[in-house]
């Protein structure tokens, strides 16, 4: 019998279909293909990019990662933003910032071979673009994001991360934020404070707990596989996180990340940051994370219409291939 | 400079990035593979599904089109909800009914070459299916959807779409039955009878009109060469649509498929049949309609996690393909 599960967060129902279960086997790695051409992020090809924004550099070295801004920006920097209703309907200008991380000199490496000094400098940079961006006041949210492979939307095969800022907060991250509000009115506790509380408690879907950051299986995860970290203590801005916690996630991302590669034979993956809405002075209204989805199966087909999902894979099932205690 | 474009019922933002659009020369149709084996869906294979829960077949005349239950059910039908909380989650037993229509007897037919009275008999055998399941109080909405190709999801070639009875209604429809509610409490109108008519009026999205229903890209289109089909006149439930209605929308839908296939040369897609939850009584609570979204670009990577999109074809521009007014 298949099992529907809310997210206790956005409310929604997902189908979990542990009847005949999907499991590693059952995923068909995507070919790698290597787009032709010269790569624009590697060294040597810096003139290729637009002028870089940041970088680390040390002294006679050479970089070990860059900043730059897209060069097909979804939003650009210049201009007004221009509200206008048109009829029943509203726009603005696309007003915004579209920045590119390049993570590493290294063509060929992967987040999963990254020591834990090297993530934790991507890390910092996150967080130094995020409050260098947030100085501008036309911008509500920063959304950083990486695409891994074709299968999940990326263009370009040399290892990098992306940064949007936005004039206005993504629906997902206000409703979310509206959940946190209502739930700390009734309670006075956090709700994704509770939610890491009783994952680490359980254990059934926890892949692995660090001092400062809890690596879990969501219980009503949309996808197989898909794995959310979070700082166990509550904390609304990513920007904010100190050293410690910065650390201790810098630590346990490339183990993620390597057992994703080994059990699902190096899938195309996302990952997101989720964290606060600028404007938020309001410390209760949101517990950044992060949310690292393989992609692994196409079956997401009618979802996008209709908002509902089907997850062949049980989340505690996942966590026991991604800990090692199952073999595929 | 894109834009940033909100959907008046959804609230969601989308960048819309007419700076270089993406136009239909810019997707490259997917090879389409045939699943090895024999079709469980052809005729004299009829022993190879579970047993038929309808057929239109003439007296002494071969089937036109059978519903079967789903043989690998995400839902169903069996047992009680059995809702209980588990810590801070909800959760249920995967109670429901998930049906496969098979449209034609025909391997490859598709549905860009039936004719609108073949269409209409499709359109009725969803009608018809739905009422009956409606009768099971432990229902809350029912999801018409299709597959086709695939990226699309599918994972059999011959012509079929799918019903999903669900205990809960998908968060997405509640979310918008709550709009117009609100809508209406403001203006004693429907929101979609309001943007249905701007659509018909200002026609630059408009794809087709017909007497009874209109045809368009929907302004914030999530994907590329989106379609919508709504009828003209305010109606809540599709299952109360008469006659006239699902004549014209048998007229109209072919020729949406066959404007497809020939433009954007052959792509999968998904169709979603939005309409009001079961229990709802209040006439003004929604407006059914049928999302067309064919499945051009994986640019949607951080799109799932975030719920922020980037369309890289404005619809003005996909309209103005698809009507022929444009040639790739």
């Amino acid at each position: 019998m298949a099992e529907l599960r809310k997210d206790p967060i956005t409310g929604r129902w997902v189908i979990v279909a542990p009847e005949a279960p999907l499991t590693p086997k059952d995923f068909e790695p995507e070919p790698r293909t290597e787009p032709k051409g010269i790569c624009p992020f590697c060294p040597g090809n810096e003139a290729m990019t637009p002028p870089q924004i940041a970088v680390r550099c040390p002294p006679g070295k050479p970089w070990r990662n860059r900043v730059v801004p897209n060069k097909f920006p979804a939003l650009r920097i210049e201009g007004g933003l221009e509200r206008i209703g048109v009829g029943i309907y509203d726009r603005m200008n696309g007003i915004g910032a579209h920045e590119v991380i390049i993570e590493t000199p290294e063509h060929l490496k992967e987040l999963a071979d990254f020591t834990p000094e090297e993530f934790l400098e991507l890390l910092q940079l996150f967080q130094e673009r995020s409050l260098d961006l947030a100085k501008d006041k036309r911008f509500r949210y920063i959304l950083i994001f990486k695409n891994f492979g074709e299968a999940a939307g990326a263009s370009l095969s040399h290892p990098h991360s992306q940064l949007i800022a936005l004039p206005i907060v993504p629906k997902r991250v206000k409703e979310e934020m509206a959940t946190v509000q209502h739930y700390y009115a009734q309670k006075e506790r956090c709700i994704f404070c509770d939610l890491v509380y009783q994952e680490v408690k359980d254990r059934e879907r926890l892949f692995l707990e660090g001092d400062e950051v809890a690596a879990f299986a969501p219980f009503s995860s949309l996808f197989p596989f898909e794995l959310w970290v979070a700082p166990k203590k509550h904390a609304a801005h990513f920007t904010s996180a100190p050293a410690p916690v910065l650390q201790d996630l810098a630590r346990v991302l490339p183990q993620i990340f390597k057992r994703m590669r080994d059990v699902l034979r190096g899938p195309s993956y996302n990952f997101v940051l989720l964290t606060s809405a600028l404007e938020d002075r309001n410390e209760e209204a949101y517990h950044w994370h992060i949310e690292i989805m393989p992609r692994l199966t196409r079956v997401a087909g009618f979802e996008w219409g209709s908002g509902f999902y089907v997850n062949p894979t049980p989340p505690e099932l996942a966590c026991r291939y991604l800990r090692g205690e199952l073999t595929a």
